[in-house]
């Protein structure tokens, strides 16, 4: 695979990759000033995106290039997860150096054609440069029926839930950061890092029975993206530290603090009102549902340690954190 | 104004700054994990992103802060312009460096600010995180009626025009270029350079009256852009090198050239087919807009100038040319 000649040509890659099924709504894709989108009726449109920036989300000489593809896609995706949503189409911006728009970019579009068949969500537009940093945005475009899951809905009372196990992406990045070369998805710590599955199909069942009163996915870490929660519903919250569903790879108090803080879980963080609690099962789709604590009145978050108190810091990822 | 001692400093910074009026069809802006959008019926989205890069679209020792803010916005929202729609929110992205998070960032939100307003583009959400370098992009939404102005409409014999004047940008580039220090907006070149204007209300009166059959924005320079309108009709074209309406501030030979290959402009591209060329007023609300040549069968695209014909390569804004 040859290095592009000019802009057109690297577009032109990306269209022959993702030739193929369109999207319903999607009326207008690649090839013009910009898409054309119409949702379905009764419909509200979601709108998400995130940055995937080379030597911050990831590196290199670390990350297999189709993981690159499948990640950056795969979480933007989460947040419509988060909202109880459907992924529909996504514009990719992208950023490449020129030593990297062979082989390297065959793998990163593998990679997201890959995730954008197995998430539904067609590629519908996007822009293209040069830099000597590979540099990805990802736009999402979903749609979802009334009441969306929002962060702010979380009421005093209610139990905290989250889906899956904690910490085990931050341990899977530990673990790629310590190596030597390209990792492989060894085990699943490194395959929860480097192709994280968003929880759609939980999402949208949690918004089809009305079951969360809040929810959000899990970013950055449970004691940061918690706080977000908390904050957007005005409420506090009390996590029951031995209840988190952690990783039994590594000592049970430092697999929990993983759990705590460790970033990239792409989980979903969510609350259900008491009188709900019977219908909540113990696991969706093969994956388990945990209670891991209550929303309180008094605003400070605190982990409850066998009854020892103490107030729960948001110390997951902030890239301006001093 | 400090540096930020987190993201979600940064993130109420720019909340701050954005509160205010909210776009109509927008359900649900900041502070989720995602926005919620609902065009106004019998409408589409549209969706457009842009790259606005430092060390490659702006320099941070030449271009005022207030412009970064206004340009990253203006340029993206011009697709919408060129589809003949409505801008209605949009999607900031951006990556600082912790000392550009002081007063660099309150100039840069004041200019974003500014066009938000004047194009009437509402702050739906976006993504912050931290770079040595500014990254910034810009998704819009925005909503247009049916028959929403495309690129692939051109037929033989339509008559090609374009609104403004051409090449103007590219000469105030070169003159911040070759000046010491940050650049004021001291003249023409140098404004559309750093301020330029989408032509939203040209894009709407075209689509409305179905006048053009075919148009699209100048955003890489007539003789790239113009190939891509060629190329997404099937036809080729003939631009009448005299008629280009260029700027007086340089010999004019030099100045249709700039004109030809100049990036920047933000004007619209468009045909219109014979029979309506009666209907084409010389100006739309102050903006000239002049016929510089003619679809043809023949795909490759040629300059005419004073019956001298020659090829017209595309040699406008390209990042991965040799």
């Amino acid at each position: 695979m040859t290095t592009p000649r000019n802009e057109n040509d690297l577009i032109r890659r990306i269209e022959k990759r993702f030739r193929g099924a369109r999207s319903k709504g999607l009326r207008l894709g690649l090839g013009d000033d910009a898409a054309l989108w119409r949702p379905r009726p009764g419909c509200e449109t979601v709108l998400t995106c995130d940055w995937f920036l080379e030597d911050c989300h990831f590196f290199r000489e670390k990350h297999p290039a189709d993981a690159v593809g499948w990640k950056c896609l795969a979480r933007a995706v989460s947040d419509i997860a988060a909202m109880g949503g459907q992924p529909r189409c996504f514009l990719l911006s992208l950023a490449l150096p020129r030593e990297l728009a062979g082989s390297w970019f065959d793998g990163f579009l593998l990679g997201l054609r890959r995730a954008s068949t197995a998430l539904g969500c067609e590629l519908a537009g996007g822009d293209t440069t040069r830099r000597d940093k590979v540099l990805i945005h990802i736009t999402v475009i979903g749609e979802v029926r009334r009441r969306a899951l929002l962060r702010s809905g979380a009421r005093t009372g209610d139990a905290i839930f989250v889906s899956g196990t904690l910490g085990e992406a931050e341990l899977g990045l530990r673990q790629l950061l310590h190596k030597q070369g390209i990792a492989r998805p060894a085990n699943q710590e490194l395959r929860k890092h480097l192709y994280p599955q968003p929880r759609l199909a939980l999402g949208r069942w949690l918004r089809d029975r009305q079951l969360a009163t809040a929810a959000m996915d899990l970013s950055d870490g449970l004691s940061s993206d918690l706080r977000r929660l908390c904050l957007a519903s005005g409420v506090g919250a009390r996590i029951d530290f031995r209840s988190l569903p952690v990783t039994g790879r590594v000592p049970p108090d430092e697999a929990r603090r993983l759990g705590l803080h460790g970033g990239d879980d792409y989980e979903l963080l969510f609350t259900v009102a008491k009188k709900n609690l019977g219908k909540m099962p113990t696991q969706f789709g093969g994956v388990k549902l945990t209670r891991i604590g209550e929303i309180t009145r008094s605003r400070p978050m605190v982990v409850d340690d066998a009854g020892k108190l103490q107030k729960l810091e948001a110390r997951g990822w902030d890239p301006f954190r001093s």
